[in-house]
C-alpha cells in the first residue's frame, strides 16, 4: 500500500482525502466526469470550471481506434483528451460486459495504459453482474484477482486500480477487499454496481460497499465505480466511498434528463427549473427546452448540479453534520430511504469508525435511533452505577432535591447524568413527541439500566402509552411529569 | 372581493396563482425582496435577473423623509425605487410594533400609498405579537379591523391589504380571516408571525396559517408576512400561502450569513460553498470570504437560491409531488419536522381542497401515514361490502382462486380491492418494511373493514409482531405470506 492517500477530515465513515497523482493532488470526494474521446457533449478542458479535478475515460475505446491509439502513444494521453489535470482510464472491462468479449488482453491493456500517460490504470477485470450463481461468482471473482495481482508486474510508475467484485456476495466482496489490500494499489473502485443503482436497489448496493469496506484498509481510497447520481452521493460517502465516475450528466443531457439531488426529471415534464445554477438561474424551461443548445446546456446543469452536492458533502464532513444530510437526501425515494435503513443495520461497524463528536443531532426520523450514537450510548449505560434514591424524568421537577441522583430522559437515548444535557450526543435536537421506535429504543435503554442496578430505587416521571411501560412500572414508581 | 386573484393549478393547500396589478400580472407563489428606500445591497432594478416578479417597499421609511417623500409625490414610488414591475408597500406597523408609535395615522398613509402609486397598499394595522394576553389580542385585533376597513374609504384603485391579526389565538385568526374576508380587499397578509419563525416556533406558524385560511375565502390570495427562509416555502405554501416577503437575502448579507433550503450557515464556517448558483460555482469559501465585495455577493446568493426553492416548489404543485418536497424540507431541522406533524393534525381540513389525484405518493416516515390520501382512505374502508370468503394479503398466494374476494394490505393504507393497486394513492412508493405508525394506521383500517363486514369470513395473509395484531386474530384467520 503506497501513501498516495491522506485523510484529513471524517464523519460517519466519509472522509475528506488527498489523492497524489502525477498530475496534481485532488480532494476527496469527487466525482470523476467521463470523457468519451469520441464524442465531447462538453469540452474536457471547460470540466475543471464546473469543479471537476479528475476525469475517466476508456483506454480500450482509444486502443481500438488507430488514429486515436497512434496519437496517444505519440502524444500522450493528456493531449488527446485536452485535459491537464489527472486522468483516470478503464481498461474494456465495460466492454467485455456488453459485449462478452475484448479484443485485448489484461497485459496489453494495462501496458498501453502505462504508455499513454494514464495516471490511474484498472486492469481488464470481470464485472460480474449482481444476482448470479455463488459458482460463478467465484470463477469470475478468481480471475478477476489473478489478472489484478498480475497487473502489478505490467505496470511501471503508472497508480494501480484493483476493482472489488463478487456480485452480489457480501462474503466474496469482504473477501476480495481483504486480498486486495494485501498487495501493493493505489485505488479500490468497487465493481458491477451500476445495474443495481439503475434498479433503485439501494439496499443492495448499501450491503455491497459494506462488506467490500470491511475487507480493505480503512486507510485505502474507494472508488465506485459507475456511480453519478447527485442524490446518492451523500449515503455512498457517509460508508466511505470517495471517489465516483458518470456519464450520466452527459448521457442524460442527451435524453434531456435533468439531475437534482431529489431524482431525475424529463426536460419536458418541467415547467420551472428548480435549481439555482448559472443554466437555471439566466433561462427558463420553455427557453431550455426549445433552445438549440438544449443538450449542451442541460450537460452543463447536470455537472453544476453534481458539484454543488459534493460541495455540499464535503461541508457536512468537515462541519460534522453528515447523518443530517443523508438522512434528509435518502427521503428523496423509498428505495433510497429502504437503503438509509440497511446502512443502520450496519451501526454497530459505523460506530467504529464513526468520530465520538460531532456538530449536533438533528433527529428526523425513525432512523435517526438507531444511528451509531444511540448504539454507543447503550453499550455505555451498562457502566452507570446507580444507588439510593434515583429520579429519571424528562422535564425538571419539583422536589428534585429528594433524589440522590437525578438522570434526564430524552428519546431516542433514555436516561443520562443531566451533568450531560449539553453535551453531545445529549444535546440532540429532537422533536416535541417521540416517533414510536424513538421512544421504544429509550426505554429499552432506561429498562436496562434499571436492571443493572436492582440495588437502586427509581421514580420515573414520564408517562406516555407504550407497551414497555408495563415492564419498567414492576422496576419504577411512575408518576406524571 | 375583486377577481384579481386566479388559481391555475393546486396542490395539497397550495396553488399557482395569476395576481393582477396595475404593472403587470405575477405568478404567485413568489417573494418579494424588501427594498430600503435607503440602503440598497442589490440595485432594484436588478432584482429581475434572480426572478423577483414584485418588490416591497416600506411608506413610511419614504413618507418620513422630506426629500424621499417630495420625490414620491412628484415622480411617482416607481421612479424613486427604480424598478417597473409592481410594488407594494407597508404602511409603518412594523414600525409601531417596534417603537410604540409612529408619526402618522391610518388615513394619512394609505392615502400617502394611494398618492405615490402604490400597487398593493396596507393600512396602519397593529401587529400583536404572540403569546400576550386575550384581552389585549381582541382589543388590538379590534383597532386593526377597524382601521383595514375604513382604509377602503381613502384609497381609489390601489390594492388594498388587509392583515388577519390576532396573536397566537387560533380562534382569533379565523374570525378575523371571516370577518375580513366580508370585506372589498384584494390580499391578506398574515400578520406579526416573524416572532414565531424567529424562534423556530413553525408549529404555531402552521396553526396561525390554517386558521386564519380557516376563515379567509379559499379563493384569497395569502401573503406571510416577513416569511423569507426558503426552507419554510414547501411548507407554508403546502398550506395556502401564495406571497412571500424578506429582507433577509440583504440583511443576512450584513451579518456573513448564507440562506440555503436545508438552513443557514455563518460564512466563516463554511469551507466549500453547498450551491450551484452563478456566486457559489465560480468562486469558493475562502475567495468569498474575503472577497470585498462580499456582502453584495452573498446577497445575490441568498436571493438565487430563495428563487430557485420557489421554482421547486412551484414545480411540485404542477407536477403534484408537493407533500413529498414538503416532508423532505421539514426534516432540516427538528422544529420544521414539528411544524410537519402539526399540518398532518390539520389532515381532515386539507383533505377538502387537496386535488383527489397527484402524481405519485412516496412513503417518507411516520408523516406519511397522516397524509390527507390516508385520512381519505379510511372514510372510504367504511363503504366497503364484503361477504363470503376474503383473503387480505401483502403478496400474490397460491391459492387466492379459493375466495370470493381478494384485497390487497399495503400500509399505511390497509386493505383495499386489487383492482386499485395501479391507481392512486395505492400505487405509493413505500418501504420495504413498514414504520410502526404506518403499520398502525393500516392494521386499524383493516381491523374497521372486518367490524363493518362481520358476516363475511376473512383471512389475513400477514404476520407482524403489532398489538393490533390480537385483535386481529379475534376476526380473520392469520397465515403466513
Amino acid at each position: 500500500m503506497t501513501s498516495i492517500f491522506e485523510i484529513t477530515h471524517k464523519d460517519i465513515c466519509g472522509r475528506i482525502g488527498r489523492l497524489e497523482t502525477h498530475h496534481g493532488i485532488i480532494e476527496t470526494p469527487t466525482i470523476m466526469p467521463v470523457v468519451n474521446p469520441n464524442i465531447q457533449t462538453i469540452k474536457p478542458s471547460e470540466l475543471s470550471k464546473f469543479g471537476a479535478e479528475i476525469i475517466i475515460t476508456n483506454s480500450y475505446i482509444i486502443y481500438r481506434k488507430p488514429e486515436l491509439r497512434e496519437r496517444a502513444l505519440r502524444e500522450g494521453l493528456h493531449s488527446v483528451i485536452g485535459f491537464e489535470g489527472p486522468i483516470m482510464t478503464d481498461s474494456g472491462s465495460y466492454q467485455l460486459s456488453v459485449y462478452g468479449e475484448v479484443e485485448v488482453n489484461n497485459r496489453q491493456i494495462v501496458e498501453f495504459q502505462q504508455l499513454i500517460g494514464s495516471d490511474i490504470g484498472v486492469p481488464l477485470d470481470i464485472p460480474t453482474p449482481p444476482d448470479v450463481s455463488w459458482e460463478r461468482a467465484v470463477s469470475e471473482l478468481d480471475i478477476t484477482m489473478k489478472r489484478e495481482k498480475e497487473a502489478i508486474g505490467f505496470k511501471k510508475d503508472m497508480l494501480l486500480a484493483a476493482p472489488v467484485q463478487g456480485s452480489t456476495y457480501p462474503e466474496l466482496r469482504e473477501k476480495a477487499g481483504r486480498e486486495l489490500s494485501c498487495c501493493d494499489f493505489d485505488l479500490f473502485p468497487l465493481g458491477a454496481v451500476v445495474p443495481l443503482m439503475e434498479s433503485y436497489r439501494y439496499s443492495d448496493l448499501v450491503d455491497v460497499i459494506v462488506s467490500s469496506k470491511k475487507g480493505l484498509s480503512p486507510a485505502a481510497p474507494v472508488h465506485l465505480f459507475g456511480a453519478g447520481h447527485p442524490m446518492m452521493f451523500a449515503l455512498a460517502v457517509s460508508l466511505g466511498c470517495d471517489l465516483f465516475d458518470s456519464a450520466s450528466y452527459a448521457l442524460y443531457a442527451k435524453e434531456g434528463r435533468y439531475m437534482t439531488v431529489r431524482g431525475t426529471y424529463h426536460l419536458d415534464d418541467l415547467q420551472h427549473l428548480p435549481c439555482s445554477c448559472p443554466v437555471c438561474s439566466s433561462i427558463d424551461a420553455e427557453e431550455l427546452i426549445k433552445n438549440e443548445k438544449r443538450e449542451e446546456l442541460l450537460a452543463s446543469h447536470n455537472l453544476y448540479a453534481t458539484f454543488a452536492e459534493m460541495r455540499e458533502v464535503k461541508q457536512a464532513i468537515k462541519e460534522g453534520s453528515l447523518w443530517e444530510l443523508v438522512e434528509q437526501r435518502c427521503r428523496a425515494h423509498p428505495r433510497l430511504l429502504d437503503g438509509l435503513k440497511r446502512a443502520l443495520y450496519h451501526s454497530e461497524w459505523i460506530e467504529m469508525f464513526q468520530p465520538a463528536s460531532r456538530a449536533t443531532f438533528f433527529y428526523s426520523g425513525p432512523e435517526s435511533a438507531l444511528r451509531p450514537e444511540v448504539v454507543r450510548f447503550k453499550k455505555k449505560v451498562r457502566n452507570f452505577k446507580l444507588d439510593g434514591r434515583v429520579l429519571i424524568r424528562a422535564k425538571r421537577q419539583e422536589n428534585e432535591e429528594d433524589f440522590d441522583h437525578v438522570l434526564e430522559f430524552k428519546a431516542p437515548f433514555g436516561a443520562y447524568p443531566l451533568e450531560l444535557k449539553e453535551t453531545y450526543p445529549f444535546n440532540a435536537e429532537v422533536t416535541d413527541e417521540p416517533d414510536y421506535e424513538s421512544l421504544t429504543v429509550a426505554l429499552q435503554n432506561t429498562l436496562a439500566l434499571m436492571e443493572m442496578n436492582p440495588e437502586a430505587e427509581f421514580t420515573f416521571a414520564y408517562k406516555k402509552e407504550h407497551p414497555l411501560m408495563t415492564q419498567i412500572a414492576q422496576k419504577a414508581t411512575l408518576t406524571n411529569y
